[in-house]
């Protein structure tokens, strides 16, 4: 008996790197199984995301919904923390690429999670549900199970607009295709119940805000949980691209958070452990 | 007379963070001085990519032609570094958004750096030129300056294919741009002009690689030099997406690039100051 | 009444940025209230390292023990993701610093977590055993209370090695401390606890690994558990350094994860959502 | 006669990722060329950082050396654009690690590489000089030729302090090291050169800053060029760790740049191509 494992081959080495997602030899270039020069030319490029995410191609009515969702997440500002780092990053003598790299680095669980937790809510209230008309009953349901964890439910309430000007153009995006049949509309409406739940009894709402609405629709088109960070990530880099490449044009070196004539706050105290 | 400064005011912080790409205030998102629920639904992604970069929308003809840039370098397959960094990066128990930006952070000049370079390279044999006729001698002028510098030319031959099928397809659109008035044709009459002068007298032609058509492209459209890198960052980054995502579907831990039963060799010598 | 809020001022600026870490201003540098002409010099860097994660000074006992750990980790070879994508970067047009940078990025929850994650076990055990005879006891119950959730323990066991030889050197460095009381011991007790529990009724044992032995370190050390990870970043990222200027040594561009000659195999199917 | 290449074997794999700075095998680990059990507990953190890049140990007094120059580059508090991104990166859901790496993702040319650009200019004026008596007349050539491409030069005066208290401590080991004939003191000697150069007839001096004095260090002890800017990125990791360390203690989720009360400037105009 011989439990040695047998030698490794080239062919375990081609096996450690299989794909499905590519296909590149010698003059040729498919993705996902089609050739690049079919594409170039016939596929946008939101139609192309799509299809390296999940393997076909978009109807033109969920591209185009897609396509609102991304243009939305492209910028917030300079507050933002990413849009910050791409501007400081810009400053200091790295590639474009690094302070994009820099600054998309910063979209994490905080950050750029809200759309993915939302999806994992929204997702959990449309399996609760019975039917159409069950939706504020599961949504309650679901909301407390949540609420025992963290009183702060992703997708809902904004610390800075009170009414966010991209809710009302997404979300009558989505109520669209649910009327055209594009879309089941399930996403939509557990999130409309989990508003109508949070804002009852309250002077103050708290609406959906666009990690919810954007979750809303990358959940109707279809999409796993874990890729609504990954397409905030694309839409997000444009933004993280126009800041940096505007603040390489102003001429700073070395730009900090707050101007040098600004001295730090210090603290007293020898630290943590 | 008192040379001390002036105490720094809240304006001083602001202006420190000045920026014409966003206005973000309570309930306002302006970008490029466009609010964003007008956006939303009537531009497309890659009009708000031009919109977010330059400050005005492009043309629908325009947009097509960036779009068809975008598409062609979404992937080139894991053996292009950041593919493969994205890969490994998803096994390593990090957010999509880390395995992207690691990713990103390769696209340097050697790796995302050709189609910036190759911009330069056909900006001047544009300006060398005197006219049309003139585009042969202003490209060997110009060929003969850059080599004396490095025999290797940024976005001309290509180490794998012979015949890059993204090639054709690009400058097609090009010619019909071109043709159209759309574009004035000026980079793309440099590049077939090297391309002319790096095949005369050779059995292997050194054509217009991907970096040299999306170059042409980009500088068609009037996009400034970095941005050919930038733009590469931002459809790159979908191929990095959808192969750190289906790595994350296969289960590895800590992916290194060979299969651990392969052993690196153990180079002698006591290395390198 | 007046429920604005106050304007904001330049002192709430200052406060945005307090820091216990540094105090620096003109012709001034402090580091945890220590001027730094005071250290060049004076305290060593691995006493540096202790000196700002904590604000105070180690002893030279427990300086030579953060040391030995911090030794330990410097480098695992390229199959470590890290190693492997510093050596890949540092041939893309990237400054060493980004190379570092890409690399460091990759050290998540899976391949520089397991240190943290054992202290918490480690720590948990302590909290659990009333005296330093019932280690087995508490062992036993907090493994069980673990292994509910996971099989896998971090901390223990090793894919590839079947007696780690950093293993030795290091308890034995602990044990001498314990000894001198320079620690307490309680941290190596419970480590000790959970590998007996492991290695009861098995031919082959589950030793204690290197994430276990420095996690034992930086608990006797007093630091907090999402230190070791810091801890980790430190050393590793002298391996990570000295890979990325081997490499950049060696004149490749662009290197992917395996030789070009070999391609990686072509999966069907569409893909996953 | 036959053009095409041979197969490609696991022995090209195993060769694509030679290296002399590893070997790990099964129950082995060489670090270059020592076994690990043979470190630990016997070298220091500093003498690991020279063994890994340079392949032999230091004596005591080079240590000493090296590690003066380490400990007053580990921080400069939030005005430095990576410490602040550390502390904004620390409040946005992502790892320590990630943290860390977006930080030292920043230390770029500009950021982090007047140590390098230093070294180039003190080697220059070292290989110009044909003895001790000639510095002076080596500096101002040298001078006269950079200062032909760009008034800055790498390693002296700061922005910030007139007398950089990290200059006087760090220059006196040096000294020390010459006297003690640990080191040669080319690079000393060139740098006071050009302090002398850089300060006839001015009324304000514009003196060696912490980037001229590493470099002075890190050129005694033989590093190689780029290494200055590998060994501050290890120095400054050590910051930045402890920067975001803190902040994570603090709570913020989000942190921008600014109080979100001040809002950032809007600048008129369409923006740049």
């Amino acid at each position: 008996m011989n439990d040695e494992r047998a030698a490794p081959t080239v062919q375990d080495v081609s096996d450690w790197w299989s794909t499905a997602v590519s296909r590149i030899e010698p003059n040729v270039i498919e993705l996902r199984g089609r050739p690049i020069q079919d594409l170039i030319g016939h596929l946008g490029f939101t139609g192309m995301i799509w299809l390296m995410l999940r393997g076909d191609v978009p109807t033109s009515a969920e591209e185009k919904l897609l396509e609102a969702a991304l243009v939305s997440s492209v910028d917030h500002g300079p507050h933002a923390p990413s849009i910050a780092v791409a501007r400081m990053a810009a400053t200091c003598g790295v590639g474009l690429n690094n302070a994009v790299a820099s600054a998309v680095n910063l979209l994490g669980d905080v950050h750029g999670g809200a759309g993915e937790q939302c999806m994992d809510l929204l997702a959990e209230i449309t399996r609760e549900a019975t039917d159409e008309a069950d939706a504020d009953r599961a949504a309650a349901v679901v909301i407390a199970r949540w609420q025992a964890r963290s009183k702060y439910l992703p997708g809902f309430g904004h610390r800075f607009h009170t009414v966010d000007p991209r809710r009302d153009p997404l979300l009558d995006l989505v109520e669209l295709a649910v009327a055209d049949q594009v879309v089941a509309g399930d996403f939509l409406q557990a999130a409309r119940a989990v508003e109508r739940a949070l804002s009852t009894g309250r002077t103050r709402p708290v609406p959906i805000n666009i990690d919810g609405c954007t979750a809303v629709v990358y959940g109707e088109l279809g999409f796993a949980a874990p890729l609504a960070r990954g397409l905030f990530v694309l839409a997000r880099s444009v933004g993280i691209l126009a800041h940096a490449w505007e603040e390489s044009g102003q001429g700073r070196r070395n730009k900090g958070p707050i101007p040098p004539s600004i001295q730090p706050t210090h603290l007293d105290g020898a630290g943590s452990v």
